[in-house]
């Protein structure tokens, strides 16, 4: 005899009907692996004018309360997005007893933990799969899978609009203002693309990523993010020819100095697996101490792809139901913050500037680096169109964030360099 | 107050060593995740008097009734290996309450419904992640993150030793005799590689993945298995130039008329994700239908890659006995088995051939071809160092596997065809 299961569902956007569809679709599969039946009882929308497509049985409120207040709904779905509005409801439902489970990865990387906390003194059920990386099981291939060991790496291509670009770039040889704009009219890019370019978007992840995987509380405010709008097709050439691919990496690195976040334009190694990941797809790299390297890729996003990662998670929290054993599954952190400090930060960088082609020019420039200990892993100069100058492209050998600072403000007071065009970080190699 | 579990490990070859280190290495994080205190108490080996490195509270055995029958243990941690006498011993275990922990692809592949049934008979857990690719969470992935969607397809990199040569074949242009010799000294492939190259071993990693994924019974014996001792560097060279790379692939279907599964060298496009899976790797891609492709990509054997897998599955069980939920991971399949005829089964194939060079040959064969509907995608001719000879490379468009080998039956009778070399599976276009 199956268990009925009552559904408030947040939201009736693309991702919302997308859970509608799967639950549609899917529904013989879903009764069979829990054992329930699962009815979407209301939805809350913004607009009850606008023509929506439901099941008979499904309410349509734009009262949140009617959701978060019916006794009769067990669990809430929450697709709608938004973070200070979305928080005070779901923290609502909570109260009375709901399970959660959201697609907001704005809500989690900013409230993941008064949520959790809220969830563990209801005994409720909070599951955020979609949150990150849309149609790939990464969370709980980090919560379950590699549960046995130590996590010290996570590398992500985790924003697809940003990755779909950086794809056209480099196939096409197209600038960012044009690929942009074909994103955005293919759908692929926000009217305002600002969290996604600037890299804003690929951080919440990371830092939802890096909580999980380092079992650490770790701060949005502490990632150092860089978006990709500095990035020129020059540099996606030169990259290409020094045997590196561009793309916009989230770096989550956990040593015995304590944790350190990036999400910046990063040079791959064309061999890396992350370097063939393109168009809008996916993927997160997880290096762990006794697994070594394992790679996870997928679609990121879209209708059904994060829909199926929903409705993945609304299935272990029907489990649970039926086991008796909801609000289990959060575990604390298992050790304090520790944000690694600019010192501790190395990485290997491109450079490439623009200098005047003049006598003692890259003596000069050299003076200042090998003041910092700052020595060159690959070196290239070349003439430009315009007379007198030089340009030069550079990967250093490993070296601290903060003598790395010290050595470009130094570059900036020489009269010889006209313009530091870029700056990126640089994997693979020493 | 943390719980005290007693573990007996049934083997101490190198994944058994690897479940120690990890054990030891991550007591903390394991006690931190479920609560547990795990103790190894005994462990079973066929050589009592070679020395061995173990805990100081763990005892060594040659009888495993020790083990079986002993009432302080709560999970066995099978890393033995061998079948028969093998399940003897885990339906002993499991009738007297024991837990079971698997890295045994074998036994699961052949014995898997039998020993699911005892477990849920005696209310027991039977975890076996191990047994299919090492170090990549898939089973978890395809059981959980997967769970919403309906998967039509799976394509496997499942064994390393045969990766691992056909990318040495690739890379190096040697042949396949020198590479596995090689592999041999390198303690890549065992003396007898029999199960590794000729299929076997990926064939039953295949069967275990298409149990899970399209929750139907499958049996090992419906798996249509070749080899990779047949593939030339010849073939490796033809394929690259005609845009594909060889693998040996394990590939399961599930569309109206049923599932199949078979591994064979398969041609694949270049650009396709697991074409880039190189040396002893594994990469399992799974098509959903709501999800569209994910590819799950890591170590597929090796100490503690295998290690983190067994023990990712000991933390599971941990957690159920701590919930008082054990017993109740296993589904039964949802559907009845409907295994696909060769009528059914629908493919592009690779076929190189040496024939005579003389008027009419080539329009021999295509009446051939044409009798069975075959048409061709793609069409290569060359002049050999032999008198007049021609080896023909073709690539067709979709064909059943009743039709191509009725064809191929035909072509043999042909006087004008002196060898028909090498018949490989083609994915990717139409």
């Amino acid at each position: 005899m199956n268990k009925a299961i009552t559904v408030g569902l947040l939201g009736l956007g693309t991702v919302g009907s997308g859970v509608i569809e799967i639950l549609r679709d899917h529904k013989e599969r879903i009764e069979h692996k829990t054992g329930c039946d699962v009815t979407i009882k209301s939805v809350l929308v913004s607009d009850m004018s606008k023509p929506r497509e439901v099941p008979a049985e499904t309410q349509l409120t734009d009262q949140y309360q009617d959701i978060t207040r019916d006794p009769e709904i067990d669990v809430i779905v929450e697709v709608m997005g938004g973070i200070d509005h979305t928080l005070t409801i779901l923290l609502e439902a909570i109260e009375h007893g709901k399970h959660i489970v959201t697609a907001n990865k704005d809500l989690v990387a900013q409230h993941g933990e008064q949520l959790f906390e809220a969830c563990q003194k209801h005994n409720c059920d909070l599951y955020y799969e979609a949150s990150v990386a849309g149609g790939i099981p990464i969370i709980r291939s980090i919560m379950d899978g590699l549960s046995s060991d130590r996590i010290t790496k996570m590398m992500g291509i985790v924003n697809g609009t940003t990755n779909y670009i950086m794809t056209k770039m480099a196939q096409d040889g197209v600038d960012f203002d044009s690929v942009l704009k074909e994103a955005q009219d293919l759908g692929f890019a926000e009217a305002d693309p600002t969290a996604d370019v600037d890299g804003l978007d690929a951080a919440r992840k990371m830092t939802i990523l890096s909580i999980l995987g380092f079992s650490m509380p770790y701060s949005l405010e502490d990632v150092d993010i860089k978006g990709i709008r500095g990035i020129s097709s020059d540099d996606i050439t030169y990259a290409e020819e020094l045997g590196y691919r561009i793309k916009l990496i989230g770096i989550a690195e956990n040593d015995h100095n304590g944790v350190s976040v990036s999400v910046e334009p990063t040079l791959l190694p064309i061999q890396h697996p992350l370097s063939s990941v393109n168009d809008e797809f996916n993927a997160v790299y997880v290096y762990g101490d006794a697994v070594g390297e394992t790679m996870f890729y997928g679609p990121g996003a879209g209708k059904l792809p994060t829909a199926t990662a929903v409705v993945a998670d609304l299935i272990a929290v029907l489990k649970n139901i039926r086991l008796g054993t909801t609000g289990t599954a959060y575990v604390q952190p298992q050790f304090p913050k520790q944000v690694k400090t600019k010192k501790e930060q190395v990485t290997k960088k491109y450079i490439r500037l623009h200098a005047d082609d003049k006598a003692g020019m890259l003596n000069d420039l050299t003076n200042i680096f090998a003041q910092y200990d700052l020595s060159f892993d690959q070196f290239t100069q070349r003439s430009t169109d315009q007379e007198g100058e030089r340009e030069l492209m550079m990967v250093t050998h490993q070296v601290s964030e903060e003598d790395f600072e010290k050595a470009i403000q130094d570059l900036e007071t020489l009269d010889s360099v006209r313009s530091i065009d870029s700056i990126f970080r640089v994997e693979g190699g020493n």
